[in-house]
């Protein structure tokens, strides 16, 4: 199974063409699409999707990823296996989340041509490497024939911004995307929220976001009145600050990369 | 197969997270997407999409409805075997198009936790219920083992303006949406105008709407001058007003809700 | 395998339908979707994509383009067997750029209703036409069994703008579309390009679109400043106007239809 990841789009033929080239390799594969509709080359956004999705996911799937400003440049293409997936990504930085929470079996830099389109475009390498590469790792050829094993100090990192405890022990983090429903997703995960109060005692936590104030943790949309602010932890397993039957971007103000706090 | 139609857009991996989730318990699944750009929370817009859809689908496919603004709350998820195919969706109302047109085999209300992902999210029970209930009934698990059997009569209805006879004859709808081309999709269909004109005999029908006066119902595009209004029997079944080369909505000033009146 | 074109969008269930019909004939063919997206009726558009996709796919493909503003009047359905692949497409041209491309095996004009849904509606042929002879031809019925075989004279053009020299020996072509990172794609190929430049020699050619001016051919983004035009062989094999981490319609003001000279 292969899933793609892309910042392609759905309106111009560029997924689907992908799509041919991988099943041109493998008519067999089953082909996922978690989707094209990141937002151009936002990597950051590009690696929360990943990390929310590849779970999900049986064993062994095989996860694409092209959100890759770089292309055409002398950026190396990954091929890792860690947690019992595969991933095929430019070495920008968009596994890092993943990379911090798996034990890496291998990494390695894709440069075998046997297995790419020929020739080479210098800007479409979704189509002429990424795919083909794809297709022959779903027909079982080992990560190790496509490259040089690589260590992952040798890879780049995105340099996220990590949420961090501050001195007088507020949690600070930030909005990472809204998604259409309005909602406002932080890179403040459960784990992260639950070490800081006392292992989940967040009856009393307070969270402010552009002067905003929320009180609690509430466990559904439906705990508060309509209109009103609440935060809860999203399905994503972050923090996610929403509106009952509202959009929380319109009715706090705050967007992408917005600062939030969370104190006690 | 399964067939999907949410809200969930797919600018977000939660689309494909759903998918993931199914392909972990079925990998063999063919899943098939009906659309996941319902405006968020259109349960009434849902219930016309599936209904013009499912029709087309092969006898036992499962259709897979998430828009469900209630999810977190009590409310119930019901799983429907009627019309030879398998409908598993929110007690909201979303299926009473289906139930109107078919006779119910049998209705469950989904509670077997057995069949769910662990934890059970608060946000995004399509991943962790809909998702895998899926997958299991895909690979044979009888709606019966899902939870206890419900009559109708104990599941809620959407509310839907039915369209009715006026005391002096006209036929009242309104517009449900409008589609991208700026059709306008009313809720009167082919069965519905037929009767009220003898058996089709719509040469003399006049539709008003917003103030515009349509007469005849025309049996395709070309049937009217360039830029000019006319009424149709669309793809759906249900009455459209279009404009020929143009958008039905700019050239006549209707929209969502839009009263259309049908006379002699 | 079975590709779709089509300009349905993907907010409305239409495509969903179409792989419903499909799938109730020959449940076990695999559906690609190259794009629903196609600006409606945008045959030109849709021409320059089915030719940049389809020779990625497997040969004997089954390519599916619903761009069709003839719905319901008397235009043809052809199928054609070309190049290895087959194509299914209204009679408006939208194959033009294969045709150009490739040697003919077959042409008929679909005709036989054995393999049509009943009753074919007036407005949503894909789903009454397209897609059961689609998926009856993935089952293996030959195309000189949907209908009489004709000759390419017998069938409609298109009309393309051919991109032509100059008395002076200026290339002319123009904008076909642009893309979602904002790179103006040409109508200029490759190969045309190439034979205006002496095989290749492209280090002095001097593109020119509103008044903006491009000297050479760059071979990635990066090879110019960020913010800065440069003229690129793009993946779909066309000349490309872009800007290096921005977009290039902003930066130089042309768009879909502006006229591009070329001259050394």
């Amino acid at each position: 199974m292969i899933s793609l990841l892309t910042d392609f789009g759905t309106s111009e033929p560029y997924s689907g063409i992908m799509k041919g080239a991988i099943l041109s390799v493998n008519p067999d594969v089953t082909i996922v699409d978690i989707t094209h509709d990141v937002e151009p080359q936002d990597i950051r956004c590009a690696s929360y999707f990943i990390y929310a999705a590849y779970q999900f996911f049986p064993l062994k799937t095989i996860h694409v990823i092209v959100v890759d400003p770089g292309v055409g440049s002398d950026r190396s293409i990954l091929a890792v296996c860690m947690g019992g997936h595969y991933f095929l990504a430019p070495d920008n930085g968009v596994l890092d989340l993943i990379f911090g929470e798996n034990e890496i079996e291998k990494i390695v830099k894709v440069e075998n041509k046997n297995y790419f389109l020929k020739p080479v475009s210098r800007t479409f390498h979704g189509r002429d490497i990424f795919a083909p590469v794809a297709a022959h790792m779903s027909k079982g050829v080992g990560i190790e024939t496509l490259g040089p094993e690589i260590s992952f100090n040798d890879t780049v990192r995105l340099g996220l911004l990590k949420p961090y405890r501050s001195e007088n022990g507020e949690l600070i983090g930030q909005v990472i995307f809204e998604d259409r429903f309005g909602n406002l997703v932080t890179n403040i995960d459960r784990t992260l929220l639950f070490q800081a109060f006392d292992n989940g005692d967040t009856d009393h936590m307070k969270l402010t976001v552009e002067n905003n104030e929320i009180k609690g943790l509430s466990e559904s949309y439906a705990d508060v009145e309509p209109g009103s602010l609440l935060a809860v932890i999203g399905s994503m397993g972050f923090v996610e600050i929403s509106v009952n039957q509202g959009r929380a971007s319109e009715v706090c103000g705050a967007r992408k990369d917005s600062i939030v706090k969370i104190s006690k």
